[in-house]
């Protein structure tokens, strides 16, 4: 099962698991046009932060279509792609290197396909490389704690967070996983449990104000998350609720890592403070699981992501090494000449 | 409409708004035998400390029936009651003292009755001379974050959190209401803002995860929350998540106050270790809203409560006095010769 899969050459489409009908259904959603993808971007079917990156590749792909005027319909699929989502930078990251090759005098319809390949190739290598460099920082018994889903349906393939976590098992760690539910959309219960039952990994479900709790029990050795952005001083955007997680870890004494490539730093910011945070719509707590659990009318308020600090991340793994401390001159060091 | 009402004379029955069915439905469930007033408790269809204490006291009148030997049946009424749930000590708190009248020389039948009718315009009092107290501690206006249910409906009249929070906006103090939903049952989604919304004060509903990003910007002014039980050193138990939200206050600089009546303290034990902490059935967390949100068979961790240590509570607020700072000494003093 492929949560993103390019079907067919160059006049194919994109195939996207309908990752807001798991784990009760396996369903696809075929993108034959720029807005199905969009689409598929801004409700959930395709999410985390590297696998919207490249889902939005093909996305380009399949937008530039077969006719004459293949490079202006492939700018203009760019360019839609980017705005889909307003916080994940791999997306616009995504949208924008393919943007250069449309741009560039030797771009072709077959490169284009080619290149959309090697964003997800590279990806892959990334995150193998991400999981690799985490995994040692892992305890090798009790508990970590994680938020949301970072695993292969996130990222395309492999994982971020959850790379680290399987890597570390891979490399013989026995852990127990707590699992945050993720409200309001439930990606750790929908989606990380399954993923992590998947690979055999010991897992327990729990909901997000829960731990706290934990974390004062001694249940919780290490906290790992992914992001979504990642300001050039460090500080995180990442699913609402990682701050909290964030705050009660250093309350703890328990290290807080991030994992994540590369391309989720935004260098051309400075603090988290200037990152979009996208608001989305309040129905998604009022009315998250088929029916409603509020009464009707009722205000609320629905952030899809925070911002952690820098001073609060332990560590940041990359594929290009573990940053720590987590400030601006040794992010320039690991990331090098970006 | 009445969460908690005796209907007819003595040889009446005991009439719960079944708060399981809340905010969909308006329905009641009539308890004439004890396993019907223990189902209530245990099915949460009667839930908060004070309200399962009123709630016990008259399953005692229920148990001790109409027949000779009224005061052995209502005995076993008081017995089994009492261990109904295991973490609020108002429910051991009304079954003792009915114990006490069911052992006295002069008990009949009628003051059978009327002591549970006692035990709950006492308990209406004493929220009542909470509110009042608690008030003052309020903000006049920004923001001011509530966990779970703690109004009318988790106390039978006025409410204990809620009714500071309604005492500080009837003196003209108009900040907002964040209230967390509440996982896993979603007190604070489905009741709380239903009686925020009758009261007429503004809120907004947050998902429990949220609660550290509205502090981190500055839009909470303090925390106020009930409480289930509370040791003699003020270590304060309540709904699962408080002690994550008393955390994050701490972090912020955000005064977290505890506002329960004194029947909730237990002087009997001396810190919140010995508290004995409810876990239900993980399907509240994997089946809570009508359908499956996680895989089968998925392992989960549902604690009911959690205790937060006395260095994080600003204050009690008592029906007898604010307790500020909470330890032994100020709580014996506030509390008296108890």
């Amino acid at each position: 099962m492929k949560a993103i899969e390019w079907i067919g050459d160059g006049s194919g489409f994109l195939r996207l698991l309908d990752q807001t009908r798991l784990p009760g259904e396996v369903a696809y959603r075929d993108c034959r046009e720029v807005p199905d993808v969009v689409a598929a971007i801004r409700e959930l079917a395709v999410r985390g932060a590297p696998a919207i990156g490249v889902a939005a590749a093909y996305g380009v792909v399949v937008g530039a279509g077969q006719g004459a005027d293949w490079q202006d319909l492939g700018r203009k699929a760019a360019v839609a792609l980017r705005q889909s989502r307003p916080t994940a930078v791999n997306l616009m990251w995504a949208c924008d290197r393919m943007l250069r090759l449309l741009d560039s005098p030797d771009a072709t319809r077959d490169r284009l396909l080619r290149e959309a390949d090697l964003i997800r190739a590279e990806n892959a290598e990334m995150c193998r490389a991400i999981s690799l460099h985490g995994a040692p920082l892992m305890p090798m018994s009790g508990g970590v704690l994680t938020h949301c889903n970072t695993g292969p349906l996130a990222t395309a393939d492999f994982g971020t967070a959850l790379g680290v976590i399987a890597a570390s098992w891979e490399s013989g760690a026995r852990f127990t996983v707590f699992v945050d539910e993720t409200r309001p959309l439930l990606q750790g219960a929908r989606l990380t449990v399954w993923e992590l039952a998947q690979a055999g990994i010991d897992h327990s479900l729990i909901c997000d104000n829960m731990a706290g709790l934990l974390m004062q029990q001694g249940k919780v050795q290490a906290v790992v998350v992914g992001a979504d952005r990642i300001a050039r001083n460090g500080d995180t955007a990442n699913k609402i609720g990682t701050y909290s997680v964030a705050v009660l870890a250093r309350y703890h004494g328990i290290p807080f890592y991030v994992a994540a490539p590369s391309t989720t730093f935004d260098m051309g910011i400075g603090a988290g403070t200037d990152i979009p945070i996208e608001e989305r719509d309040p129905r998604e707590i009022t009315h998250g699981f088929g029916r409603s659990t509020a009464p009707a009318g009722v205000r609320a308020y629905n952030p899809a992501f925070d911002v952690t600090p820098a001073g609060l991340i332990t560590a940041i793994v990359t594929e290009r090494g573990v940053i720590d401390p987590v400030k601006e001159d040794k992010i320039r060091a690991v990331l090098g000449g970006d």
